[in-house]
């Protein structure tokens, strides 16, 4: 793992919450983006070398509309950068990690993403991030 | 707002949370230390310019024991480093953001912090820190 790529925050009202984290962070969101595959649309912040994400669901059979509902808005997941997603997600398996999908798949901000279960990390839903080039 | 100073993370069992972290961010925790104040032991991993803290309880009605019991274990809250801690709490106080002390204390890792209540910040608990030099 490089660094933390961005942290992700789960919000009701992404216009209400990028008013909030402009004021908070001093800086103003430089993209965002609906990505379609997990139902939500997200704002990205940059701070030093990670983002904060914010993620407001789009559809409410989603994942974030499931963990509002849940747990309510707040921390979501910790996004960390690999070189290699391939290499890092057989390294995680052998060391006995789960992860929820097998393959790669295309996330936000030009991103192949593996998300690993939370149950074997302390409850913390963890995304590895590989920068498409 | 320079960067994202750690992640905190609150645990059941320091141990096994260091050899889960150690494991899935391939490094060893550089620090292991006893916050008093917040009745907490901690240990920090470096990853990039950033850190994951894990939080384990000494005390069963301090915040950490709360968080756990009302949430289960899981990301807890995101620090900030800030250059001057008095200068940004004044910004955020004049912004609306409701700060939990009034004046910075002192935290893990020779740091000046404070923290802002998560009603403010879309369920989100923050903590400012300036490095003491």
């Amino acid at each position: 793992m490089e660094k933390i790529e961005h942290i992700g925050i789960a919000v009701k009202d992404l216009k209400q919450a990028n008013e909030t984290y402009g004021k908070l962070l001093g800086v103003q969101p430089y993209k965002t983006e609906i990505v379609n595959a997990e139902n939500v649309i997200t704002s990205f912040f940059k701070i030093g070398e990670s983002k904060v994400e914010l993620l407001e669901s789009t559809n409410p059979l989603g994942v974030v509309a499931k963990f509002l509902d849940k747990k309510g808005e707040g921390l979501h997941h910790v996004a960390y950068s690999v070189k290699n997603i391939y290499d890092e997600m057989k390294r995680l398996k052998t060391e006995g990690f789960v992860l929820l999908n097998d393959e790669p798949k295309y996330g936000a901000d030009n991103k192949l993403v593996c998300f690993i279960h939370p149950k074997d990390t302390n409850g913390v839903l963890i995304e590895l991030c590989q920068e498409i080039i």
